[in-house]
């Protein structure tokens, strides 16, 4: 299996590529619009995790790590999320799994919120209109605290939800999740479902902002 | 510290009549359009704490339980929500603090989902809209499993977001809310962050129909 991280040199892709390349047996491709820069954070990346680097961390272009990919994850900020996609889409098969983990928020006074697009009524949803047809998509990753999983002595204990049309796609996606250490992934159902599940990240900003100590959240169904 | 839960013969009032009962030593005034049936559920919640019912627990109607309480939960079906204020309205004053637990949902193919209020963004602000004027409102309990916090053996280990403009009646509301044991409250804002909170609740649903042992969900932050 091979997971691609399409802007794998930040934020999420970090965080995902560090915990895959400890935990799992995963070979990684780091994608960029940069591909020597992602060589760089391959690199930096596999002296993270180990000095001898076990685990098999590439860095390439967007386009390359798309085409290689088994799954291509979307870990790029929002407003590059369709541009990436228009980029890379004649990489995509019906047998690439895409994962959208991207969430749009604006800002006002009270704190942050999460934003529908207008068209569609989720990220996951825009995802997943604007792939070739037959190439499934999956939302996962939205809710979580994108430094704690890139500092690899933190614990986790967090999940995330998947949600996909595909079963099949979602439950590969599933399992990819429960490989890492301390995450938890649950069925949250159908791309119908995603801004609810979306509209989680917002409130963990404001929470970090409202209390003491909290920061870095992410969440727990119990 | 007297609390006043409308509604409080039924679901998320039952449990939070219980949990206060069991936990702490606030006066707790259960009411329902039907002053006897209250009457009756208050005898009863009394018994499945303790024999002795330590704990004061009264019925009253909806209308009279708003005039006692200090504190009044809106713990009455979304539908009635509207209803139920304009019925007590009169009764309430700046000295009240009037807590909105309240979530609409649709539910579709897909799933459940979070229907937000046409006119305003979320329950908690209609209820803010329907308020006299200088009457405190806070949105707190929103993401709570009614049946679990009624079986007063299930642990909780949950959070509820508290949500306010007015943050004195805000920290009056998240002390209440700590009181009952395995329940930590978060602030999260002014009510204007209330709808990704109020939010999460149809997330909760869609969870347990698509995870095997998943039920009765709560959440925590982490």
């Amino acid at each position: 299996m091979k997971i691609a991280l399409l802007g794998g040199t930040g934020d999420i892709g970090e965080g995902l590529a560090l915990r895959w390349g400890r935990d799992s047996d995963y070979e990684l491709v780091i994608g960029s619009r940069d591909p020597g820069k992602a060589e760089q954070r391959a690199a930096d990346y596999c002296n993270i995790i180990d000095d001898d680097c076990a685990a098999t961390i590439e860095g390439k272009s967007n386009a390359e790590a798309a085409a290689d990919g088994d799954v291509v994850i979307l870990s790029v900020p929002p407003e590059h999320l369709v541009d990436t996609l228009k980029s890379v889409e004649d990489k995509l098969t019906a047998e690439t799994i895409v994962v959208s983990p991207a969430v749009m928020m604006n800002r006002d006074q009270a704190g942050f919120h999460y934003s529908r697009p207008e068209v569609t009524d989720s990220i996951t949803a825009k995802v997943e209109q604007a792939v070739p047809n037959d190439v499934p998509v999956v939302g996962a990753f939205h809710n979580l605290p994108a430094n704690r999983l890139a500092t690899l002595d933190a614990e986790l204990g967090l999940d995330t939800v998947i949600v996909a049309d595909d079963q099949e796609a979602g439950e590969t996606i599933k399992e990819l999740a429960d490989d890492i250490d301390g995450l938890r992934a649950v069925h949250g159902g159908s791309i119908g479902n995603a801004a609810d599940v979306e509209a989680i990240t917002p409130l963990l900003i404001n929470l970090a902002m409202n209390n003491d100590g909290m920061h870095g959240l992410g969440v727990r169904f119990k």
